[in-house]
């Protein structure tokens, strides 16, 4: 059903779409985001699909013919966006998860377990700085009182943004994974140009690399930018300018990723030295030890240069994410014995909640469809529409496999 | 009369105080700088002052007793502060003068020219980005309609905030400095420890440094920070932390002075290489020539980084302040032969609406007061009260020589 896709995707397009930069902004419990999830709620009850919402706005439209129960095989991704971000990160999932059933249907195909299409909030950690805060609160990963007191840049508490959406609750019961979801399957834009050096349009996941959030805090003194001596300052802006430097360098040393995208300067005045200076690290390595070798050696040549600054280095693990290897088997059975010969089957460094899923003890596994730009985050991520509908025959199959 | 200005200094202490920090917010024509000047016109007409202001918000305070006319002597300083700055930066130049005209009157003394107090507006430049903006424009050194086009960090216009403060016209008519002022004194709390180091209360200003806030721009490409080998990004954040060690290199090498304390990031998301990093260098040097030689090397520097990192740079020249000397015969007059000997007379690197009104031909002067610190633009900043009566003390003194 090539239509259905194609007229979803025309749905979404200009929801929370900057017309300056091309790039979206859909930070959860916004309007840009509120309207995606009313969508999805709409496009569910007009394919006649049952919908669950929980306190916090995850959704799930199931579909279970009279009498299929018992744990049913969930597919869907997410809405959210990063600050900017492309289009095609969270929703190609969500779109092809809706186009997919669409396919099962029209090839008269009755599952024999339930079907979910989820939507999981604030995957990104745009907003509230915790990524997949949806789905860590579905499996029980994240205590409702530590996310309740998250704060998002403006200091609006994620509680208080719960309920001016007309959401929230007392307590948070985490779902009931064991007798509800038998295994999890996340389509998703590649980000990253694998796919394309081995000129296939659809990808199986194999494992997901740990990876982390570390926030840099430097402390100097805030003075006059003209009349202070050099040799009299001490200015976080050098600690922090170094250690950037730093981050970039030994990723690089080592093969890893590391990477200082975003930062908060007080009082940020052209004519004054800052006060502070606040960055966050975003690392990820193949290994756990990996990640933690490279996180202590960044912030070691970080509390040197501190030192040598006169200034003070707090560094705080904000989210730290293991290691996800997928269920090899099934990855390999979902890969295996297609017409256009068996689906790659290749690593990615990006989180996802496929990856909370998994920790929780989830069957899970993920499809990528390829990227030519191989540029995610941005307005330049891209999916061409062949190859996305590619994916939603994937999908399909895929459902098929796992529901019949 | 002591007790005049401590009063009036605790009239200012709480306006536009963070609890937070103890640092000042009072951008022009926001709710804490409007309330400033506010009170200095209610002080003005408590004493009987004529009141006079212009299209932007820029405040003289005149004592001219019946039959006095001509050319006056002008005193005074700003309201505004930068961004979480300090308490006397500005106002205590104000405070001063204000309690200077009481101790005249209260010695007896009659004005033989017109005695003014003046306040002008955004000197900072903290909120449209050009610093003694209503200095400048009083003196005829900016253009009216390249003054309209600034816009705030918000993107208010200056155009739109007049109107919003009920200021602003269709054009504006610099002073008749010629007629109207025939020397300028500006009294100012020290930012450094000269004065310290002298154990002096008071000094004479002798130049002030050529200066200049030059933006840079530097662009990359966006993508994911997860995802993205580090070989394949062209990562702005970087290219700017060189530039920002850069610069306080060079600037030690040559005993000058370059400072990043302003930043702003694209999109500014944990997860994503930044597309853009806007920076602005302020620079400050002992000659025209070693500034034009500062601001060169950091931006060839720059630039290099651009190309090896496959980024773009842009540099602009905000503003560029050439260097100011004091009239000196008037610096030697009012520094010499008082009861506690000469007042020292040093070099600043500050500038000042005084740096303004001497540009423009008016004979110059400034007054400094020492600051324990020697910390400025934040809330460290401090004179001891007993200093800033010696400051209000040989104001009045200076006033009487230019005005007998």
């Amino acid at each position: 059903m090539p239509d259905d896709f194609e007229r979803m995707w025309a749905d979404l397009a200009p929801v929370g779409r900057s017309a300056a930069s091309g790039g979206y902004f859909r930070q959860p419990y916004l309007s840009a985001e509120t309207e995606l999830r009313a969508w999805f709620v709409a496009q569910a009850h007009a394919r006649g699909l049952r919908v669950e919402s929980d306190p916090v706005g995850n959704v799930v439209a199931w579909w279970a013919p009279s009498g299929v129960t018992g744990p049913g095989v969930l597919t869907g991704s997410h809405l959210d966006s990063v600050l900017e971000g492309g289009a095609y990160d969270g929703p190609l999932g969500v779109v092809s998860a809706l186009a997919a059933v669409d396919v099962l249907r029209s090839r008269g195909f009755v599952p024999a377990r339930p079907i979910g299409v989820s939507v999981f909030v604030e995957e990104e950690g745009s907003r509230f700085g915790l990524a997949c805060l949806g789905s860590r609160l579905a499996a029980g990963a994240v205590a409702w009182s530590d996310a309740l007191a998250l704060r998002d840049r403006d200091g609006v508490s994620f509680e208080d943004a719960l309920s001016g959406a007309g959401l929230g609750a007392a307590a948070y019961e985490p779902w009931d994974l064991a007798s509800t979801v038998g295994c999890f399957v996340e389509l998703h834009v590649e980000q990253g140009r694998d796919l394309v050096d081995r000129g296939a349009a659809v990808g199986v996941a194999s494992e997901i690399w740990p990876h982390g959030r570390y926030r840099f805090d430097f402390t100097g003194s805030a003075n006059h930018a003209g009349t202070t001596r050099m040799e009299d300052r001490a200015d976080p802006m050098l600690t922090y300018a170094m250690t950037a430097l730093a981050a970039n360098k030994q990723a690089r040393l080592v093969e890893q990723r590391a990477t200082f995208g975003r930062l908060e300067v007080v009082p940020n005045g052209t004519n004054a030295i800052p006060s502070r200076v606040t960055a966050w690290l975003d690392a990820r390595c193949s290994s756990e030890s990996a990640l933690e070798a490279l996180v202590d050696t960044i912030s070691g040549q970080a509390q040197d240069r501190a030192d040598r600054d006169g200034t003070l280095l707090e560094v705080t693990a904000e989210s730290v994410s293991s290691s996800v290897a997928f269920d090899p088997a099934l990855a390999r059975s979902l890969a295996a014995d297609h017409e256009e010969g068996d689906w790659p089957v290749i690593p990615t460094q990006a989180g996802h909640d496929a990856g909370i899923l998994s920790a929780a003890g989830v069957p899970t596994a993920m499809l990528f469809v390829r990227n030519p730009t191989g540029i995610s985050h941005s307005p330049d991520e891209h999916a061409e529409i062949p190859d996305c509908l590619v994916g939603v025959s994937a999908l399909a199959d895929t459902l098929e496999r796992l529901a019949r």
